[in-house]
């Protein structure tokens, strides 16, 4: 794949169509305004799709998972074989993501884009390993360039893969045992901050243990930061947060909505926003993390979480649980009746 | 029915089993405490369903119509026929809590608890009448002891039916022109708050308008104000909120977990929290309503909302909304693997 597939730019949803729904949200049969912030999402999902009767029943997920190099710091409360043995949990049907696709009848699939070992044929895992895990980017770059660019066109076949199979919104998760040192590597490189400002606990580090990583990720800075999207991921980034970055990527191309999950992803949204800032419009944040930076890099991107309920798991799990909200407002603004046709007086 | 079939003390959820739930939440496949809120969530729905396999698919839904003699006070935006008009709009299937059921297949009944005129037969609706509308009360009380008694009775009876039919969450709506000034005269006289500090604009009111739906209700507060929860429905309720009073109660006797929607129901959930202290366990509070008095009487009940979309539609929409998470937690509980089953290493 050229390395410039991204490089177009990505069209806005339809702004006659939500001229439409705009209209059309004043005539349903409530107090204006009174659906609060899901009358929004129904007009931005009526746009999104075309239609005055936009639907969320058909979602899809897919857990990239990946490997870091820089776990060799000491920089997880988790070793680094719980990747692949999530990977396992996953395919098996046991872990939080396996769980919440099943409850809601979505499709989930699992990109193995880097575990450090290859790993057996497991049901719905893709072998896609771009390397056995990254490099240690205190020391040298995450990745090769050729490596981030086929992390990324493996995120673009995720979302090409959801689209064809009728997907009405993209979930990203991701699973990979030190990524949020690399998701905090990624952000501090792109919004210009310290490490201090952002390193957070991840899967469940002490004071001490935060105090260090934010160390070890202020001296991967020192050598790499820049504000470059392209040269962050390829620094700081992982191959699961490459992949999806080039997933939301092409779930704009495609205008097929993509609900952000949680802190990880949100770095890879935003160096997505960063490389072409018109995706913004098809991109939706799911939770507010507990991870303390994400409020931050939310802040940053301007955007406003529908939950929060204190989740720091990853997966794609946060948005999986916030998912039934875009439905709702799809379902409200699809179905429910005018003044006129339900011969209701207005105030 | 007895006055006195609330005096009983209500039971709690099962403290054994919510301590085998807690054990089992550490041994699950994540970080402990990862999935935030959703962990507590799980362990209490465990407790209340008796089992480590908690399930929220059976949803029920009661809406209880009524109307207010306040409204000749001019305290709305609208007209006082819209509440017959919307129990035809809920019958119709036109109405957001309508929708809302359908998209997440509950079962929806509506209960005519006192609309001014009668209503012919509609499908899905009950008539239980207790009057023709409340009595205004800035000059007298709303209702008799009896009808207070009637309504209270009419809830009590909608909780039950949804228990029979093996509903696992029960969510109250209502519907009634005026009721943001009878649930705010109810709260005030409970908290022993003054008006002005908790009237909002309802389905609409401006500036102008809310100054002199505070000063109403003052008035009547002048005349009526009472610390005890029976006294203050009586005085101050409607017959939709003694009738949630009612069902909130009965729910808690039964065992049955509630999903309190927003301002107008979390009046009666005070009223019933006050008449019986116990029955907070059984409660779970949807969403913070952006009637600005709703989150002082969240406070005030130590309640934690869900979700705060800036919804004030009231029907039982924003519990509607809120339900996928219960669902999502009690499915996490029940279904995920522990670190054993999954052979995931620990921190």
């Amino acid at each position: 794949m050229s390395h410039h597939w991204f490089d177009p730019p990505i069209a806005a949803p339809d702004a006659a169509v939500r001229a439409v729904a705009h209209e059309r949200q004043a005539q349903l049969t409530k107090p204006p305004g009174s659906l609060g912030r899901l009358e929004d999402l129904g007009m931005t999902l009526a746009a999104m799709q075309d239609t005055q009767h936009p639907r969320i029943d058909k979602l899809w997920i897919t857990v990239f998972a990946g490997d870091h190099g820089v776990v060799a710091e000491g920089v997880s409360a988790f070793p680094q074989v719980v990747t692949a043995e999530m990977v396992r949990n996953f395919a098996r049907g046991g872990a939080a993501i396996s769980v919440l696709a099943k409850a809601w009848n979505a499709r989930l699939e699992v990109v193995n884009v880097g575990t450090v070992q290859p790993l057996e044929d497991l049901p719905g895992v893709l072998d896609a390993r771009v390397g056995p895990g990254t490099a240690n980017f205190v020391h040298e770059p995450a990745m090769t360039v050729e490596q981030l660019h086929e992390a990324l066109a493996t995120g673009h076949d995720a979302a090409e893969r959801a689209a064809i199979n009728g997907a009405q919104v993209f979930i990203g998760g991701e699973m990979g045992i030190g990524n949020t040192t690399s998701a905090t590597g990624v952000i501090c490189s792109l919004l210009g901050l310290p490490a201090a400002q952002l390193a957070g606990p991840g899967t469940g580090l002490d004071a001490a243990g935060v105090i260090h990583k934010g160390l070890v990720i202020e001296r991967a800075l020192a050598r790499h930061r820049d504000p470059s999207p392209l040269i962050a991921l390829q620094r700081l980034g992982g191959f699961e947060i490459a992949a999806l970055t080039g997933a939301y990527l092409r779930c704009g191309q495609l205008g097929l909505p993509a609900l952000v999950d949680g802190f990880i992803t949100t770095a890879a949204a935003l160096a997505a926003v960063r490389l072409r800032p018109e995706l913004a419009a098809w991109l939706f944040y799911a939770h507010c993390s507990a991870e303390p930076g994400h409020r931050q890099v939310l802040e940053a991107l301007g955007a406003k979480p529908l939950l929060d309920l204190g989740m720091r798991l990853g997966e794609g799990s946060g948005a999986a649980v916030a998912v039934p909200i875009l439905r709702a407002a799809a379902a409200l603004h699809a179905g429910m009746a005018t003044f006129a046709e339900a011969g209701v007086s207005t105030a």
